[in-house]
């Protein structure tokens, strides 16, 4: 059966100010009236029943997730609890042995809970197909077909179409993965972009757990040995501090550089979803509906000759006149106007506000 | 004696959104710690005694303006109050009539009270070389030196030098004016740069207040009957209704237009004093402190990569990156972001916010 894995990780610091520490990007309300994380469950259960649908965090940020998943009415969503963020490997290797406990033939959805995809349903049927491939033993993964010479993704070069024995009676097709590639610098992304043979990384996998479970074996055995003593430990786990103490004792890696880089059977279907990454605030002005200037403009605002901006305005009026690529966020107690093409550095406002120790950094 | 004519007219929308119909520029503290009004009260305190300075507003601006020059322990600045605001022609007029009953020898300094000087000392010196071309009959006007093509200003063109005997033994020089001239256009302006023989129209002025009621007499004869009508009522009016009614009935005239461009013996001391109009959030970037990237940054304010900005920050942390030729604004209420090169168009904003019945344009 499959279980859909939702990574609900990251300290939302590219949308400070509405993220804070104690306010992570997938509780914002950014894309609409409900968070990304109740969209990504949403799209989940078009799938899945609520119980087969896992919310995989920190312990910090645990509460404020079971508090969103309430909210919602998603009580039957099961959080499993990171002592602390060791990225997506270790992540998921927690989830793959925890689900195993239940359905030993359970198949992994793995999905972050930041991404917007436009087209759910299109979505669906190819996790279906996904489904398929994973329960002949593939590691899988969804590929976006790039949009522009992206420089921040990583990629996936696409090797021979599988058979279509394989995909069941799905019209869509699947490749072997010829490689994994780091990100690329503008000419390579320009190159990869023009090809036709190269697609983005989407960070969204399908793969049965006890298969995953081996590829852990095999390609980290260190983590596999932590995680499968955390195993033994129970659910909840006899022994906290111990679990607390071999956990953090792993070292952080990636799924895609400390697995799928490795093993083999890995297989990419093409995805065309219409699929965002919700990286930054300039990421925003991509999904959201524009005006005719190309402005997406949230709140009291008045907008005068201003085109291509962003304007998250709150309580206050915002009068903003003859702005163009520019991002403007307001919130209470901060406010953040930056270029939006600079829009990924607002990481950097955030570690300022952390050394100075200021509040606006942590909490609203 | 010379008695100091402040005009404190205007409605303060190019400064919104820290200015409001109920908060007319010159009583906000841009320029520093004080307002502009106490600021001006200032530079004419080093040349004549409180009570012999005069502001001129409007009955409806008149108790803010009162409660401002009282707050900064200025009681005896005697306070004239238009019933409605009519232009500077009328206005100076009220207040020569009203100098005269006191003081028939009057000499009018007549200076706006929403200018930034930056010698004040340098400018009590040409007030004095004023005083005695004011006392010879002249109507004398200060002239400034452009430091730039400005279209938004009138300019005045020099005529042939003045004798020194009506200079007194002042080492300033003094002209005739040939000409006033209405605000020029881009190339008309760059020219005039060039020339040294126009300069900008400070609507700054000095003249006997007689001399000015005799030319009000010859050449706004109108407004200068209704003038002699409301001072036949007294001070204060025993008739306020009918001054009320006299006053509004005036046509709108500027002194330059109604009289100055008409009349004869016009002077001009050019007044090198780091006269600046401060017209616009523009204006205060050329006035105020610039940090080593061109920024003006008051307040709480976090800014990376900007340039040549202007940011004004309250209560809240206003973090800026990579902005450039940008204004910011922030108030409790309303937060205003423009480009610099259109911040005389702040205006409009405010128009749409009167149409819409806004509170923000109004009042904080």
């Amino acid at each position: 059966m499959i279980h859909a894995v939702i990574l609900v990780g990251g300290s939302g610091t590219r949308f400070w100010p509405l993220s804070r520490e104690k306010m992570p990007k997938q509780l914002l309300r950014i894309l609409g009236d409900r968070s990304m994380l109740a969209i990504t469950v949403d799209r989940a259960l078009a799938m899945v029943p609520e119980n087969r649908i896992w919310a995989v965090t920190t312990v910090s940020q645990a509460g404020l997730i079971k508090r969103e998943l309430d909210s919602q009415g998603f009580e039957r969503v099961r959080v499993i609890e990171e002592p602390v963020g060791r990225n997506t490997a270790p992540a998921i290797g927690l989830a793959a042995m925890r689900i195993l406990r239940e359905d030993a033939d359970g198949i992994l959805a793995v999905m972050p809970a930041d991404h917007h995809i436009q087209q759910p349903g299109s979505f669906v049927d190819i996790l279906r197909s996904g489904e398929m491939l994973a329960d002949k033993g593939y590691l899988v993964t969804l590929g976006i077909k790039p949009m522009r010479a992206e420089t921040g993704y990583g990629y996936l070069c696409k090797g021979s179409r599988l058979d279509a024995p394989d995909m069941g009676d799905s019209s869509l097709a699947a490749y072997r993965v010829a490689r994994f590639t780091e990100k690329p610098d503008e000419k390579t992304a320009e190159a990869y972009l023009h090809s036709g043979e190269y697609f983005w990384n989407s960070g969204i996998f399908m793969w049965r757990a006890d298969r995953f479970v081996e590829a852990m074996k095999r390609y980290l055995p260190g983590h596999y040995e932590g995680l499968m003593e955390i195993d033994g430990l129970g659910v909840p786990p006899a022994d906290p501090g111990r679990m607390q103490e071999i956990y953090a004792g792993f070292q952080p890696i990636s799924v895609d550089y400390g697995i799928m880089e490795h093993a083999g059977r890995v297989a990419m279907i093409p995805a065309d979803v219409g699929w965002s990454d919700v990286g930054s605030w300039a990421s925003l002005r991509e999904i959201l509906d524009k005006d005719a200037d190309g402005n997406v403009l949230v709140g009291d605002v008045l907008a005068l000759e201003c085109r291509d901006s962003i304007v998250y305005g709150r309580d206050r009026l915002v009068a903003v006149l003859g702005l163009e690529g520019l991002v403007v966020v307001d919130t209470p107690d901060a406010l953040l106007i930056c270029r939006e093409d600079q829009s990924q550095h607002v990481r950097r406002i955030v570690e300022r506000l952390r050394e100075k120790g200021r509040a606006e950094a942590v909490t609203h």
